[in-house]
């Protein structure tokens, strides 16, 4: 196997969590670490972003749709920033969009992105993007790539993986792109609308992307292809084999590389997008040596009842297990267990702690302050007024994509009902995480 | 445009929303109503429901897979039953899921449906449901259809639309099919994996269901096949051209035709479910005369923030708009405005009304208890534990797949805040309804 092009994993000039670098992405794991060897390619991207998105029935361009109230194309840059050794991705936008595009450059804090305006049709916009990286361009910053790669804004779940098999095809063959199986049968129908013939579907592909080139392969391409292929054509490859001979390789790619077409692929995005960052629950307790605290209980019904779901727990005190390495690993969940006589001093330090981090930059995060309610010991009313008072924490940190609700388990002295009301609290806790939405913030929940 | 084969609309038999007979669902518009004319052709559907599912990634067989808890297939065959000029829905199971598909006929009240065993291959399903439709099976209380209806168990969204389309162009020419555009360019690989030729996408179209035949020249079609087309293929179409040289009638389908294959088709199914069953809320209060009613604002402002849904009041006196008739137009989302001084009463009546009617037997119906605290004349603590009641009411009611919550708004003297509050309140309305999560049953939530 061909060696990466270069390190995978986070790129360590990510600002958005710095000292991340050394972790793999839980939500992006690295398959394969760098293996000495040949010389790497040099590696762009280019992303058509300039489509209407008429299929999708809204106003709004797809690939400006927001899923949990981040545009979807910032999906995708995400999942090409991460991957280091692509060093360019040019964008092409219609002028009316550029200044929208720049914005959301700035507010995740997207990086080695330029941007190109978008010709009317797919090809002509990619033709410009290659266009900005060819060094005939007197005024480009861009470096012409030895390999481009072209992806869609509308496919934000593409990996690592694929994107090097494309690459490392593209260097061997002149040019590469993913393939899937067809869904349905593909037909051929008569001018008059009636069944012609029906293809195997055994015998045919549908292409997806990303798709790879040696430069120079579709640079050239483009510029000889006629004004049909630019108004009308669909398929880079085709281009690559009518211009340049290149019988492109085809890489068979895996389910998530599907494009986002119709409002129904929003609504599929948006839940990927919340299972994904859902896998990973962070319990903090700074329960000391006290084992039988009932928070140790709690943990253990939610690792019972979420088997797929990792739970850890960590401590807000030097001597518990280091929380910013887990804010590090990119954890977007938190149960905080309160012990201490205050009501709001672990939780507080748990959201400054988060404040100080940029986590909440790409994703919302999920806190959730439990508190467990002993009948014996305490004016049930009282402590409910009293932690009311989280509607306004919540309000506050709302403002910085942090989703904080309360949840009061009731604790009673009989065994088998204080199991069933940490079932219910961990239920609560499972449902707010899963559907992580802003209108229950500030809500105190009773379990 | 040839009359319909007999009455659109909710069939008169459904004994689940019986008196809903005069009235066209509103998740499923009745386009057109019965013309006079033509000898309507009798008319059954195949349903083949044998797959194993090996797509999505999960041990379920994907028509089984549940979706607001209930499977998949139920939505289709609630698709297919409620076109009254169906006269019979022949589904093919595999022989260890029978058990489970009576179970699904009997809980969600099912109608015209039989069970024919399942083929190892998609055809050879659709074989043994043709044949128990045919004439010459000894035993079979089914009649011989003119025409038939060929659809998959994975495609919940189906209109009467389309089946009357595809049944009337089959009825003319023998055979017709639902079709869509390509969403990928469609190539055909080289024996060694690279490109050969890449199809013009706007010369192809994805065949998709339903199809429907004349019934004698499908069912001979499938008698006369090779064991090859039974095993290898995938397209009833192609079998009527290659046996009964007919050129299907292609009818250009909606988007709603897809088919569910993967993981995120299940999300984006359940996500359009609950779309369609909150598009309409239906406000309960007994406000009598009082005009000025702060539940009024409630409802000016739910009007406003959700411009798309239907948002209408009733009563539970008889003079009010009847609710019965709201709870037979299907709406499945109630918010009941408390006025009296019991703090349960109305709230119990609208939940008997709810019980009484078959409504949440399809749909899990969600309504919202809404209280307005006026603190200068309850003391808050009080109040709430008071209405902490609201738990097992709610856990009464979840069995019967009513999902209640209860929200407090904060009803202070000053204008400003009293329209902060209510926004908030209406924020939270929204929530839950679009959410509809069993998590939550139960909570007092806090406006």
């Amino acid at each position: 196997m061909e060696p990466r092009p270069a390190a995978p994993g986070p790129c360590p000039g990510d600002s958005r969590v710095a000292e991340a670098a050394a972790a793999a992405s839980p939500l992006h794991p690295a398959e394969a670490r760098v293996e000495p060897g040949r010389r790497a390619p040099s590696v762009a991207a280019v992303l058509p972003a300039g489509g209407s998105g008429e299929r999708m029935g809204v106003p709004t361009p797809k690939q400006f749709c927001p899923i949990l109230e981040r545009p979807l194309i910032s999906y995708t840059l995400q999942a090409l920033e991460r991957v280091c050794w692509i060093k360019d991705i040019v964008v092409a936008v219609t002028g009316e969009n550029m200044e929208a595009m720049k914005g959301i450059i700035q507010k995740y804090k997207h990086q080695r992105i330029s941007l190109v305006e978008a010709g009317v049709t797919r090809h002509r916009s990619i033709f410009n993007g290659l266009r900005a990286l060819a060094e005939d361009q007197p005024n480009s910053k861009l470096s012409k790539p030895e390999v481009v790669i072209i992806h869609d804004a509308v496919r934000p779940f593409v990996e690592e993986d694929v994107l090097f098999k494309v690459v490392t095809a593209a260097k061997e063959y002149g040019a590469a792109g993913a393939v899937r199986p067809l869904v349905s049968t593909v037909i051929s129908p008569s001018a008059d609308g009636h069944l012609d013939h029906s293809l195997e579907r055994a015998r045919h592909r549908a292409s997806e992307m990303p798709q790879a080139f040696l430069f120079d392969v579709i640079y050239e391409a483009y510029q000889q292809c006629s004004d049909y292929d630019l108004e009308f054509g669909t398929e880079c490859l085709q281009l690559a084999l009518k211009y340049g001979h290149v019988n492109a390789k085809l890489v068979e790619g895996s389910p998530d590389l599907w494009k986002v077409t119709y409002k129904r692929d929003l609504y599929a995005a948006e839940s990927i997008i919340k299972e994904r960052i859902s896998q990973h629950i962070c319990i903090i307790m700074d329960t000391k040596e006290d084992e039988n605290h009932v928070g140790h209980h709690l943990e253990e019904i939610l690792k019972n009842e979420l088997n797929h779901v990792e739970v850890t727990s960590g401590a807000l005190c030097p001597a518990g297990r280091d929380l910013k390495q887990i804010i590090l690993e990119q954890c977007y969940n938190y149960v905080c267990v309160n012990v201490m006589s205050s009501d709001f001093e672990e939780t507080q330090r748990l959201l400054n702690m988060l404040e100080e981090s940029n986590l909440s930059i790409l994703y919302p995060v999920v806190v959730i302050s439990v508190y467990f309610l002993d009948y014996k010991s305490v004016h049930f009313d009282q402590k409910v007024e009293n932690l009311m008072q989280i509607r306004e924490y919540a309000k506050e940190v709302r403002k910085r994509n942090i989703l904080l609700c309360g949840l009061l388990i009731y604790y009673p002295q009989d065994e088998q009902k204080l199991q069933a009301s940490l079932r219910e609290g961990a239920t609560i806790i499972t449902t707010l995480i899963k559907e992580r939405n802003s209108g229950l913030v500030g809500q105190l929940l009773i379990a």
